[in-house]
C-alpha cells in the first residue's frame, strides 16, 4: 500500500509504494542530508525527528550511540537507520542539511597568458560555378589557407547549407587542424570553462577566451557527498554496482552543467558558446567525471586506469557546451595525486625557479610537494576530514552558524567568531585548529592533547564526556577529548608527510624559502596556529603564502593556453611520487607528527 | 474507417486507417515495386491491376498515356497514380516487381598486397604492486612498447576490468597509434568489409585481414531504388525533406548491415569481428551513405560537400561492426566522378605504366578516363538507364525472363537467349545492344536508327506503334522506334565522352593500347556489338579487356592495404576532371555520337 512521507520544515512530500530508508527518502524528495559515513550509521550526522508515524521506531544501537536519551524520547533518530513503511511526518533539523558552504572559487589571479586551443575565423567565399567545381569543404580550406584541415562528418554535413543560406559566408571555429564548429555569425567571444572538481565542492570559472579574463565564477557543493563525505566511502559506493558508479558520474556532470548554465545566464551568454573546457580534480574525482572505473583506486595498491592527459569531446562526457567543444583533462600522477595537485603546483609556478618550496593542499587527502635540489617530490597523506568538521562532535563545514575563529585569553576566557554572525551551531576547521592551538598555547592540554585535569576547564557534554565549551545555552558547542585526538591525528598525518619529504631530500626547516598553502581550509586557518600545533615546521611567518583555490587557478591557466598544458605535462612528468607507507620508519614519523 | 488492401499473387495484406497511395501501400506491405521516375507517373513501370475495390478508379492522364485501353478496362493502373480508400484487392504483375537481379560481385581478383590498417597483439602484463604503481593504460603501452599510443575513453574504461578478470592478459587491436578494441581473447582473424555502393546494387566483400582472401561476397539490390531508379530522381526525393534524405541513408546502411550479417553467418563469424571497412560509390551514393547533404549535387554546378578521403568511425555511420571499427571512404573527384571511379582506375592499375588506356564504367552515368601522355583525364556522361532497361517498352534488368542476347541471321530470323531459360518477359541491356547492333549490321535500320520501311520487318505493338518483335505469343517482346532512339542517345553520350577525351589529349583510336570496361552491363555486352553501333571507337578486339566489378576489387585492395589508400589518393589528385558540357562543340560531338 502506498503511503506518504512529509518532510518539515521544508514541506516536501513523497509517495512510496515500498518500505524506504529515511535517508534515501529525503534524497528522493530533493533534500541533501549529510551522511559523512555514506549511510553506515557511524557518523551520526543524518539526524531527523519523527513527528508522526504509525510504526514504532525502536532506537537502534547506532541511534543510542549518537543520540541522547532525551532526544531519543523526543523521536530523534538517524535517518540512515530508519525504515519508513507507513504515513510519516519527519522533521529535518537544519544541522542535518548540506547548506551552501562558503565556496571559495577565487584563488590567486595570475595574469593569464593567452594562447587558446581554439581559433575563430569569419570567411567569405566565391560562389561555386561550373569553372570552379571544388567541393564546399575544399573551398573553406582554401579560404583559411589550411589545406591540411580536417572536420568530422557532422561539421561537413552542415557547411553546404550554411554557405548557401548565408551568401557563401561562414564562421569557422578550429582546434588545431580540426574544424569543431561552423555557424553563420561570429561568436562575440568564445567561452572557456575551467572546473576544479573537489571532493566537497565543484568550483567553476567562465573565461572569455579572447581576453583570458574570468567573466564569473561559481562554486557548488559536490553532490557526490550524498553518497559519502570522503573519497573512500564514495569509491566503496561505486564498487557496489555499475549503476552506483554511473550515479556518481551523472551527479558530477549535472552539477557542472547546472553551474555553467547559471553562470552563462548571469553574464548573458549561452552554454553553447563554451568551446573549450579544462577539468581538474583528485584522481578519484578525475575518474568519476571521466566515468573511468574506480575499483582499483579503492584498494591497495591504488592503481589509476589512466594517468595520461586526455582530450575527450565534451559531448562524450555529457557536458553542456558547443557540440564540437573539447575537454582537456590534465594528467594525474598516482592514485592519490590528481590533476588538482598538478594544477596547484603549476599555478604556484613550481619548477620555474630553484628555490626550496613546500606546497600543501589541505583536504581530506592532503597532497604535499617539496621542491628542492632540482627535484619535485610529492606525497599524499590521508589527513581525514577532521578539518572539514567530520568526526568532530559539533564539527561542520564552513557554513552559517559555524565557529570559524576561537581566541582563548590567558585567563581561559573564550571569544568566538561565528559565520553569519548568528548563534553558533557547530565549529568548522579553522575554528577547531584555533581552539586546539589556543588550548595548547594556554597550557590547558598537554603535548599528547590531553586535558589537564588540574585546570578544571571541562564540563560534561550531553553524552556525558568531559568537554571544553566554546558557547553556552541549549545548543552549546564544545570540543571533547576525542575531538582533539581527531585533530591531532589529522595534523599528524600532514606533518609526517612534510617530515618524510624533508628527510628524503635532506632539507632543514630553515632552508625552506616558501611554504605555499592552498585549499579552502588553508585559506581560513591561521598559519601561526598551524605551526603552534606542529602541523607545519617552524618557519618565519613571512615565508608562508596562502593562495586559496590554486587548482582552479591552474585549470584556468591551462584552459587559456595550450603551451601551459604542455608545460604542466612536463611538470607532471618531472614530479616524483613517493609512497609514504613504504618509507622507512613511516610509523615513527606519524607518531611524532601527532604530538601537539 | 480502417480498410484492408490485399496484394496478389503474393497474398500480402495491409490495414490502413487513411487514404493511401497504392505505390506506398505496396512498399509498406514489403513489395518493392519499380518506380524509375520516383512516383511521378512518367515512367509507367509501376503497373498494378485492381481486382476488387469499392471505389471507381478513373484512369488518369498518366494511366491513359502508359496503359492500352484494353488493359485500362481490365483494371490496370499505375500504382503511383492510384489512391486507395476502401477494401481493395490488387494484382501486382511480376514485371512491376524488382526481382533478384543478377548480382555481379566478382570483379577481377587481384593478388591483394596485405598491409591492413589494424594490428592485433595479445599481451601479458606484470600485476601492479606497491613498487610498480603505473596506471593500467601505461602498463599496456609499455608491454606494446608504444609510448605514444592513444585510446578513447570507452577503451580506457574497459582495460582495468579485463586485466583483473583475465590474469593481467589482454588482446589489443590497434589502428595507427590508436587502440580501437580490447578483449580477453584473440580474434581468430580480424575481418574487413569492402563495399561498392552502386545505384542499382550494393556489392559486399568479406575479407580475412590476416590473408587478404575474400571469404565470401554478396550483392543486394540498392533499396534506394524504391525512391527513384536513377540518381537524379533520388536526389530530388532527398531534396524534398530532411526526413527523405535520412530515409535513403537508413536504407543504405541497413542493406549493408543485413548483407554483412548474412555473409558472416555464412562463414561462421560475427559482424563484431569486422574491424575495418572500405566503402566506395559514385558521389551521390558516397554522400548518401555518409549522410552528407546532397542538395547541391542535384543542381548545376553539382558541387560535392566534400571530396577528401574520410575516416569516420563505423558506429557514427550506424554500421554493424566492432565498436571501434573505422571506415575508409576514399576521395571522390567531382559531382559525377565518385570513389567507385577511383577504385576502378586503381584496380585497373591506371597510373602504373605509360600505356594509352581508356577506362569505361558503363551505368546510368558512365565515367570514362583516358590515360595518355602522362595524364589521366576523366569525364562523366549522363548515358541514362536505357542499358539497364529503363525507358524501353519491354526493358528490364538482367533478371530471369530477360532476353540477354539476340542474334539476327542474314535472313532476318531472330534467335534469343533468355536468362533462366524461361519464357521471355522483357529485354535487358546486353540484349538491347545486340538487337540494335544486329539490326544495323543486317541493314534493317539506317545510320539514324530508323527502321527501313521497305524491309517490312515491323509489326504493330499493343500500343499501335511499329516495332521489331523478338518473341511471339501473348507476352511478345518487341523493340519500337522509340526504344532504338533511347539506345542511340545512351551510346551517343558515351561515345561523345570518349571522343572529347581523345580530342583533348590528341589521341587517335589506333594509339589506344587498351580499353578497360567495367560494370555489370559491360560484363554481359559483346564488345564487337558495342563497336558495331559505334559506342566504342574501333580497336582490335584483343585490346578490349572486360574486368567486371572493378570498383569492388579496388575497394578490397584499399581495405587490405593502407599504402594502397595513399597510392589511390595520389591517383585521385593526379586525375584531371573535364566538364563535358563546357567543351567546345560538345553538342556536335553528341550529335555525331548518336549515329549508328
Amino acid at each position: 500500500m502506498a503511503f506518504t512521507i512529509e518532510f518539515q520544515p521544508l514541506g516536501l512530500r513523497l509517495r512510496s509504494e515500498n518500505n524506504l530508508n529515511a535517508l534515501d527518502a529525503a534524497r528522493q524528495a530533493g533534500i541533501d542530508i549529510m551522511a559523512v559515513c555514506g549511510g553506515e550509521g557511524t557518523c551520526g550526522k543524518c539526524l531527523i525527528q519523527i513527528l508522526k508515524s504509525k510504526s514504532t521506531h525502536k532506537p537502534t544501537i547506532a541511534d543510542q550511540k549518537h543520540i541522547s536519551p532525551d532526544r531519543l524520547k523526543a523521536g530523534f533518530r538517524l535517518a540512515c537507520m530508519t525504515t519508513l513503511d507507513s504515513d510519516s511526518k519527519l522533521y529535518v533539523p537544519a544541522t542535518s542539511i548540506l547548506e551552501n558552504q562558503i565556496m571559495q572559487t577565487e584563488g590567486e589571479e595570475h595574469n593569464i597568458d593567452l594562447h587558446p586551443a581554439i581559433n575563430q575565423t569569419q570567411i567569405s567565399l566565391e560562389k561555386a560555378h561550373l569553372k570552379d567545381l571544388v567541393s564546399d569543404f575544399t573551398r573553406v580550406k582554401k579560404a583559411l589557407d589550411k589545406p591540411g584541415l580536417k572536420a568530422d562528418l557532422d561539421i561537413l554535413r552542415k557547411i553546404p547549407q550554411i554557405l548557401r543560406k548565408n551568401a557563401w559566408c561562414v564562421n569557422v571555429i578550429t582546434r588545431g587542424d580540426q574544424i569543431i564548429h561552423t555557424q553563420e555569425e561570429k561568436i562575440s567571444a568564445p567561452l572557456g570553462l575551467a572546473v576544479d572538481v573537489g571532493s566537497t565542492k565543484i568550483a567553476c570559472y567562465l573565461i572569455d577566451l579572447n581576453t583570458g579574463k574570468t567573466l564569473t565564477a561559481k562554486g557548488t557543493p559536490n553532490p557526490q557527498i550524498a553518497y559519502g563525505e570522503d573519497i573512500m566511502a564514495r569509491l566503496a559506493f561505486a564498487m557496489q554496482s555499475d549503476n552506483n558508479a554511473q550515479t556518481l558520474n551523472d551527479l558530477t556532470i549535472s552539477a557542472i552543467n547546472d553551474t555553467a548554465e547559471s553562470m552563462c545566464r548571469r553574464v548573458n551568454r549561452f552554454v553553447e558558446e563554451i568551446v573549450d573546457l579544462c577539468l581538474v580534480g583528485n584522481t578519484a574525482m578525475h575518474h568519476f567525471f571521466l566515468n573511468l572505473p574506480t575499483a582499483s583506486l579503492a584498494v591497495s595498491p591504488f592503481i589509476p586506469a589512466v594517468t595520461d592527459p586526455l582530450y575527450p569531446p565534451a559531448k562524450d562526457l555529457g557536458l553542456a557546451a558547443m557540440p564540437g567543444a573539447g575537454v582537456y583533462a590534465p594528467p594525474v600522477k598516482a592514485g592519490f595525486i590528481g590533476s588538482d595537485h598538478l594544477a596547484f603546483l603549476y599555478a604556484a609556478q613550481f619548477c620555474k625557479d630553484d628555490r626550496t618550496r613546500l606546497g600543501i593542499d589541505i583536504g581530506t587527502n592532503t597532497e604535499i610537494a617539496l621542491q628542492a635540489k632540482g627535484k619535485i617530490v610529492s606525497v599524499s597523506t590521508a589527513s581525514g576530514p577532521a578539518f572539514e568538521g567530520a568526526h568532530i562532535a559539533y564539527g561542520m563545514r564552513a557554513a552559517p552558524g559555524a565557529i570559524e575563529h576561537v581566541c582563548i585569553d590567558p585567563n581561559g576566557q573564550t571569544e568566538i567568531d561565528v559565520i553569519g554572525s548568528q548563534e553558533a551551531i557547530g565549529i568548522c576547521g579553522s575554528g577547531i585548529l584555533d581552539a586546539v592551538a589556543q588550548l595548547r598555547q594556554r597550557g590547558l592540554i598537554n603535548k599528547r592533547g590531553r586535558f589537564l585535569k588540574e585546570k578544571e576547564i571541562t564540563k560534561n557534554d550531553p553524552q556525558g564526556n568531559p568537554a571544553f565549551f566554546l558557547s553556552d545555552g541549549e545548543n552549546a558547542v564544545s570540543l571533547s577529548q576525542q575531538d582533539i585526538d581527531q585533530i591531532l591525528l589529522a595534523k599528524g598525518a600532514i606533518r609526517a608527510g612534510i617530515d618524510i619529504l624533508m628527510d628524503y631530500l635532506a632539507v632543514e626547516p630553515a632552508e625552506i624559502d616558501e611554504v605555499v598553502i592552498a585549499g579552502a581550509f588553508g585559506s581560513y586557518m591561521l598559519p601561526e596556529h598551524a605551526m603552534g600545533i606542529g602541523m607545519l615546521p617552524t618557519v618565519p611567518l613571512s615565508r608562508i603564502k596562502i593562495i586559496g583555490n590554486a587548482a582552479g587557478a591552474g585549470a584556468r591557466m591551462m584552459l587559456a593556453n595550450i603551451y601551459a598544458r604542455k608545460e604542466a605535462e612536463r611538470l607532471a612528468r618531472s614530479i616524483e611520487y613517493l609512497e609514504l607507507t613504504l618509507y622507512p620508519d613511516f610509523a615513527l614519523y606519524y607518531a611524532n607528527g601527532i604530538r601537539a
